[in-house]
């Protein structure tokens, strides 16, 4: 078994001595769940124990004014979100465990449109997206609760929306690695036109696995559409896993 | 696979946010190495390495005073050292791949000394001395290199030393873990005596591995006995994690 090592600093009292850190060399992908808007960490928790039985180190999280934070809801801007979400990347794949290199972010709704910007910044090689909302660019840092929800609903419905116009197509032009994008049938927060924006932005993907919850509305109330989400993420992430796999055998 | 979670706190610029680790419940065995007076953990990386292959998570360190804290060595008293394998074994048990009950401490001279003070303060299932110097309890808290030289020397000569009268003894006297001592044949700062002061401590032990390294001297200063020591020390690793893996399939 191959070994790396890292150095580190150890607090004692009020200063510190240095230390190595040994460690057998096995990395395994790291996975970042994200909510949507008004939702918390524990509508991914029991999905990250799932991913993590199949020897992933999953981190989900409550954005800034969501769960216990929900007093800053008023004045949540989206730089903000994406701020938390650099955070939350960066803490994951700063574990001692995770591969850099395999990074899988699962997002529903607002955290969907967050993880498609995130891939512009950090490097993401599998990407989940449920429901993912859109916005126009502008007002990027205004409150998300001011913007105008008339004009986002009236976005929303645009069809063929310029990738290099909206930073989380323009990411999803250039993103090459393996996308889920799962919609609801009868979703009307997140229309259709919304998920054919994104197919026609994913064109440099590895892979495309696109697929519809029938019946579903935008949170899925229901417990069947919620296991049925469960299932297609998770069917996805073990084949995603199995190949890569596959290809680390050679 | 089953898996286990851990709620943490994300720092992003001057806040934080809410989340929760989900890691495979893979837990391994935890490793310290600890140096000797005038040592430094360069001593010890290679071993590391090679107890890690075996899979394990192995931390060095420089006991405060030595390497490049060298300036404070005047000032360094058992009780700043004491601290530092405290703050050590802490670092090492709060890593998340580690199992808190199988924690193997290795130390040489003033590092096995220690390393028995502390089996009495955190729970040690293994410890492999070598060398382990002895002083008394008086002046714990006066610079190491004050104590009188004289005095250690002729208390290092002194044989049936009730364990209750001395820290080290009276921890080795109530250990129930596995115990490996090395003794240098030649051992001119750490006589024999005060092996078998150790050895009548142990009596209470899981088991006991005593080994002499024939014509060593106490620093070791040839090659071949590092590597004896290397290969006495590695073999009796691989036993316990034999043992204890054995034990854990029951």
């Amino acid at each position: 078994m191959t070994t790396r090592h890292r150095a580190i600093r150890i607090p004692v009292g009020d200063r510190s001595i240095a230390g190595t850190l040994v460690a057998p060399d096995v990395l395994v992908p790291g996975v970042m769940l994200v909510h949507g808007w008004d939702g918390s960490q524990q509508q991914y928790i029991q999905r990250a124990h799932q991913i993590a039985a199949m020897g992933c180190i999953c981190l989900t999280f409550d954005l800034r004014g969501h769960a216990n934070d929900r007093a800053e809801r008023e004045t949540v801007t989206r730089e903000d979100s994406l701020n938390d979400m650099l955070a939350a990347y960066d803490l994951l794949v700063g574990h001692p465990a995770v591969d850099p290199a395999s990074v899988l972010v699962v997002g529903t709704s607002y955290g969907a449109y967050l993880a498609a910007v995130l891939s512009a910044l950090r490097p993401v090689r599998w990407m989940a997206l449920r429901a993912p909302a859109l916005y126009k660019d502008e007002d990027w840092m205004v409150s998300k609760i001011k913007l105008n929800r008339q004009e986002v609903a009236a976005y929303r419905k645009s069809s063929s929306i310029e990738p290099q116009s909206n930073r989380a197509l323009a990411a999803s032009a250039q993103f090459e690695g393996d996308v889920l994008l799962v919609e609801s049938e009868h979703d009307d927060v997140v229309p259709r036109p919304v998920l054919e924006n994104y197919r026609a932005a994913f064109l440099h993907t590895q892979s495309m696995t696109y697929r519809v919850i029938s019946d579903a509305d935008h949170a899925l109330t229901r417990a069947e559409w919620r296991d049925a989400y469960t299932s297609i993420l998770v069917n996805w992430v073990q084949e995603m896993l199995n190949g890569a796999r596959k290809k680390a055998r050679g």
